[in-house]
């Protein structure tokens, strides 16, 4: 099979295995455990944040940013077709009690003026803003990324009016190595990061969310609640090290295939792309084919190809570390064939 | 001054006044209180439904229906412009933990094929959709009717799809008065009703809720836990059977100068009308006059005139019970001077 | 009947429905309503505080005190017996989403150096206290006068650990009369107090919570979303100022009642006194009859006089305004009757 | 040093390492790592529950327990020492909105008795039982093994009351080889159970929730919003089934190094124990010594031996797969030496 439903499928590499295998442990709650505190150091640097926390998911990092920036009552902005407000199971609103406000935006860049108009404040009526959430990349735009200028106008917006801005950076690395900025410039502009070791980076399990010293410690209190602290984490966080060190710049070999991908489809009679391809997602219409998106996968699978669909007529392609050059070929000989 | 700020400031009548005067009353938490009793069988009636609640407030009413009819986690949709989403502090989320989900409505009512794709299931990343909002008259659309087809159309894909319907009906009676449709008719589309004896019914204090008897039994219960269970209700429920009775035809008036004052308007330069006045709600833009709707109102002040603002070029006049025919003309005159 | 199930069975005088029926109002939401401004003021001062709130019901008072002193993950203390814990429906985990940790007290009174040892810091695994609720009388204790000198220990180790403490005073002035203790001194070792207009001082609905100014700027936010913002509230507030003014000195009067009640039951045989009687609570103890306490009622229901069950074998009779010293005679007679 | 601080300071051991190196893996969060799934297999059928959940933490299952079994507005009725309502943050009422209601125990088990009249009903007033929890080991008891009989005769009047019975059993391999009582029997008066893997199991991350298909059908959205949906789990579910596997039997050890621990301490002057010593958990009183427990604990710190304090004169000791024979004679005399 020729797994293309998610970078989510990554397995972990040999040297992550061994780096399990002999990672040196202690008891993380206890603040213990050598791998997690480097790990998190690392993260820290490398955003330019004054501090970082394990996490066991995406999900849980997005979530202790509202549980920490805001209060119950508070309103959210977020971008209509975000991970947060689409996937997460409505938990900003039943764990932190905040009002999701959407802003539909444009390959997921949210326009700065529709966030400024979006703000509230202490009227008796309405729920105070206190936070803003953006995802670089953009999973339901396709993996587009939200360019640093439009986080930076956001960002602005957002201290001149005390909001905290925070990034779900979950496939971030594949907007750094696609653009050239670094996730340092990119963490500039929030005030914390969420980015998932899992995913692209291929690390089995976990994610890392950083931000202020303050930030971090409040925030390592409500992982406990969630029961995300964990006891000798160093077996997952060293492969999340050696996720962080072997594994940002192969992103290009995933971004290079979702090209070759993208170019491939155009040229098949009745399938059209729905987003440029600018990292490693390609989002497809069949419309044209007759076919729903349910019903094109289970033909896709009857050759050996797994995809997901991501609406009614949109076939999601996610290129990944277990995914080759060859594979990609396949891929497009049986849809090719489908069609 | 000639208070067209909104239908809640309407005081009570005198009749009113002599009903709190003389209502026989209970302790209502103990059900003992029969105006309360009274207000509530004939609300239920006028509703088609088993039975009704009195409550404090319509925010009160609406918290109720999400307390009751959904589950933390769940999702919410509703109009973009709602009342429950633009003007009730987000106390869905913070109170229910639901997650909101806004649909752009035209003139208040959601696109049916949008309800039916907003709609969610059972997917481990998914909030489930337990509930749908409407709101007619819509305020913030201008006071505009939803029509009943498309609260047929939305209910019928609510209850394909076991989802809730609750109708904010804050100002349904206007939406009766203005269509010839009964109460009855537009709540046979709904599972609950809210609709406020405050307002243009002029009742000083309350609300009413109606749905199924087990519904009002649970809510009966998140009632008491908001503060709302109280005791000689009856003081304030015998002005809202006044209000029932006997000002209910007579919002034809409030609609009548509501019409009046959007003709005038019209004929005003630099003035537009944003939305067709179809009940007692004027939308009017001063966008053209090179004022903000905030230096406007504070220039209408002066003139003796009160308004709010509802967007940053938009004022909106709701006629009321204490606004005359001659106090149109003499805020017609006030416009015309500022302008 | 003779009722003495409660005082919130107390109906409006006269006095209070004249001053319903003539009341000054304006719409309280924007603040505009002179007898709710009225009423506020007047209760700030009797309590000695900076401002105070009217809201509808001592239970939206005191979710009121939760919802602005804590946040969610904060743990509160308060009495095994507190009416907050046991009759609000669980309102402050779900609202306000804190953790209840129980005192057993003596009398209503928690042991100072329980609840010193009961405060919790910011350890990881823990929740940190950030209210201590108090109730004065003490319902569940029989109307139990809590002792000044309690509070202020209280309140020192509060101020000491930096957490807010809350009175549920809804029968506050009861402990006024019965003590010769100003309200302003009961509230001096408090941050915020609750109490009930309607109750023994028998205004029909409604009651006050008083604190800081920011305390009510914040409140008020929350009290909009709990749906007790209301329109022309002065409805009800006339027969709260009315309350205030001329019915404080009468509890006096229902103290007396309750006093020659508890007399005349130790008189009959196989009954007992659970709790000594300081204020119009009387707690019977029916167990030596061999009757349940339900059963009993039922027997006493039929002789003509009505109290509540508090226990299996407990009866709460509370004296209040519409209750005279022949009624307590009366009353005897019927206990007499059924022993 | 010597690390009698906590049994969640075990360290993996070589095979589990190997385990984890090996382990087969897939995407857990579609379903597809084998080794989760395999784990999840053997301990559902350890238990005897239909199925069962790998879950990152204790913590995180019990609160599977409440956000899946019980509602907002409910209460829940645990042990006032025991892990929940003492290190869980309050969590239960930050995230499902329940109410916490203490019962004061023996040994760590209530009285049944207590529980019976604790329930509650459906009352306006009162928040609805919908939850018993329960803990065995009793951790704050010290390791106390809460009898079968005790849970049967609870669980017996969960079941004549609809409400929910669910074990934290974070030590409950602790109880089933010092009582030689099986897990299976001991979960047979519960709906779920929650046990840790890491603990003195050895384990270095995770816990699993046993209970019915459809609750665990749930409480997989509900982690999911936790942020406990992992990708390739197997990498640390591979050292739990080990731990299942391999180290259940050798619990015994701990067991033994405890009682030999206990037993030295009994033997030095000012020293008292405060619990019978059943498991791996020894509760010291050092107040005798004229030092608090922190004191205490610092000198024993510098003497090469570290445990926690448990109250203000309160050490506790657990024993643990690091902690050899030889070890406790050290301990024991570096006790010695600081008395």
């Amino acid at each position: 099979m020729i797994d293309l439903r998610s970078d989510t499928v990554t397995k972990p590499t040999e040297v992550m295995r061994r780096a399990a295998y002999e990672a040196e442990v202690g008891d993380d709650v206890y603040g213990e455990d050598p791998t997690v505190n480097k790990l998190e150091e690392m993260a820290a640097d490398l955003l330019g944040k004054e501090a970082a926390l394990f996490v066991t998911s995406g999900t849980q990092g997005n979530q202790l940013a509202a549980l920490t920036h805001a209060r119950p009552g508070n309103e959210v902005i977020l971008e209509a077709n975000s991970h947060i407000f689409q996937y997460e199971g409505g938990a900003f609103s039943v764990f932190s009690g905040v009002q999701t406000r959407t802003i539909q935006g444009n390959r997921g860049a949210m326009n700065p003026s529709d966030v400024a108009a979006a703000i509230r404040g202490d009227d008796v009526h309405e729920p105070e803003t206190s936070l803003i959430c953006l995802e670089n990349t953009h999973n339901k735009a396709g993996g587009a990324i939200v360019p640093l200028e439009n986080m930076q106008a956001i960002y602005q917006i957002a201290k001149e009016n005390q909001v905290a801005v925070h990034l779900d950076g979950a496939r971030l690395f594949n907007a750094v190595i696609a653009s050239g900025i670094s996730a340092k410039e990119y963490a500039s502009y929030t005030d914390t990061v969420q980015f998932c070791l899992s995913k692209g980076l291929g690390a089995p399990v976990g994610s890392i969310i950083a931000g202020e010293e303050r930030f971090i410690k409040r925030a390592r209190k409500w992982r406990k609640r969630l029961g995300g602290g964990l006891r000798q984490a160093g077996i997952i966080a060293a492969p999340g090290i050696v996720a962080l060190r072997d594994n940002v710049e192969r992103l290009t070999e995933d971004h290079q295939h979702a090209s070759e991908l993208a170019e491939g489809l155009l040229n098949i009679r009745n399938l059209s792309l729905e987003a440029i391809v600018e990292t490693n997602i390609v989002l497809m219409n069949v419309k044209e084919t007759g076919l729903t998106a349910k019903e094109f996968l289970l033909k896709l699978k009857d050759q050996g190809v797994l995809a997901v669909p991501f609406g009614p007529y949109t076939v999601r392609f996610v290129t990944n570390y277990g995914v080759k050059k060859e594979d990609i070929i396949k891929a497009l000989v049986a849809v090719q064939a489908i069609v």
